[in-house]
């Protein structure tokens, strides 16, 4: 018995912030676990990605650096490179997250994040993103 | 042979951004590591915190929310609670950023979050800061 | 605007599960971030632990085991011992999966995960709780 | 001088437990590390998974928790959602443990958690195991 | 049905790693996990630490910048700085190793690693020992 | 304003230690962060693994031991299993350190270290390196 508001808030600000990487994600849980795509889009969209009091590129910031920060969710650092860079985020911004880690989580967090903001970049060279 | 300028603007950084709570860090490593004290003045601060291209608010977020996510190291997250106000965050921004890490590192470190921002936003209450 | 049945669903679980150290929780953050207090109630307890498909006892221990191996979140961790216990696990079952976590986390997580069971005996010895 | 008999038991209960997929481990130690291969035997399935006190299903759902928890060690993850499925937990249960990891470690270990299931899922639909 | 020489070995070997301090940390498990302490003494001391291949101090620095770079277990961490001042490292190394962490670990580690020394220094003052 | 001779003792340093996988390192970040690639030479390399007080040998087991156990940086692990080798560490002192690990970060810790140097050691056969 979903939220269908719920849902549908958080499917939109989903496509909003992480565009197509993000739909792969959820696409890819439908088969196996089709309700974790649903919370996925109801709690983190839904909720936490709506909720007033902190800006979008703010939030962004922190997952980015949370992410690097931890160092064992590349894919997920990733899509989240694309949803920084979405919402505002400018690639030498996302650049200085990742070498501020460096202080935080130590160099090879921060090297291993720069070399996902590689991918990202290179990707979005491709269709031509900022 | 410490580089002294590089010195004498971290020190001045570390001051702006943490304040008391930061002098204190530095102080307590004084008889035991006093070259820990100065990379900490000279790297983090000297370097990291007065590098151009991400402003010091949007560091502070970053910061904070990695700290938080990393769940281990809790004296340092709320110095930076302190940072992060100092800077220009308010409460209200501290707390979204702990309840968003709910979403990245679990709800146990979001919650060990507001707690270490509940006992900064009471220390802060007694000096009168915001 | 709060599901209410989820809501309220979500607080009967809580409190079959975690009993009064996991309203504590709750009461604790109602000052500073409600909406957190609300998502704890509604996300892990009326949507996660309210889900068919695995028992409560099996999801209590396998939050006391990625607690224990995580190794941050001790306060956390104590009050998923009481709500296994709570839901059918013996004291002994706890014993062996803090023993099992050696082999996981390291003999370090292992032995803090122990005493974090032994001090949640000692409060339900003093509350005569099994 | 290994003790023969812890030796064996663990032998056959990683073979009980693990099937193919914890021979490859031990056999890939063989050359590099063959003490490393011993002790594996001999702890974890010697000893710890030998130990009355907790059902195997049940160990097996601690492991599956702990590794999806930490998201460093995919392969381990893997060699055990197997061995959770061999000691008699359902595909169904072992999804629930993952999306349950997204409350206690966040929803990018849950994620990878289910992507690893999802990958054990296929090898032992080509073989025909459940 | 441990073996009695493996156990014999571990515990003289853990006397003279860790002291008093390890011996307090199995008087500890006696009540609640007495076979944890057993393994305690069989497979870390018993076996790993009675290697041959890598000496004892050289050991005991693997150990203390591991758990000060996993930063979650600072109660063990400070065992270990006892026992690698008893295997022959000088308090200067025991820093140098901390100051180090800070490039791995980031520099909430290594401060936090530093404050675990301070504390064990002054313990070692009070009892005259190096 | 890099340190002119902070960058070239660290440049020196960095090629003793970690050789050609260390160069390959830095060469990747000129593009995208060629910051990062300097504070990697002058702090950890520059500043740190320049200090005395620690031999290198000693600094480099505390490294591999570190990463190892962290479990979340297999790229730099196996550049520092190079460096240990290079600056005097055996084939057989690290497999030491790996399987010690098992210890203090658990099995799959061990096993993934072991496996990253199982491939270092291999690429220093095709090159004839011990």
């Amino acid at each position: 018995m979903p939220d269908k508001d719920l849902y549908a808030i958080g499917w939109e600000k989903l496509k909003e912030i992480d565009g197509a990487a993000g739909e792969r994600v959820i696409e890819a849980l439908k088969d196996i676990a089709p309700d974790l795509a649903r919370y996925t889009i109801e709690f983190p969209f839904g909720e936490i990605y709506s909720r007033p009091g902190l800006d979008l590129k703010s939030r962004e910031i922190a997952t980015v650096a949370a992410l690097t920060a931890l160092g064992n969710a590349v894919a997920q650092l990733k899509v989240h490179i694309h949803g920084a860079l979405n919402v505002g985020c400018s690639r030498q911004e996302i650049v200085e997250i990742m070498i501020q880690m460096a202080v935080y989580a130590g160099f090879p967090s921060a090297l291993n994040g720069i070399f996902a903001a590689k991918e990202v970049f290179a990707e979005r060279d491709v269709n031509e993103l900022d």
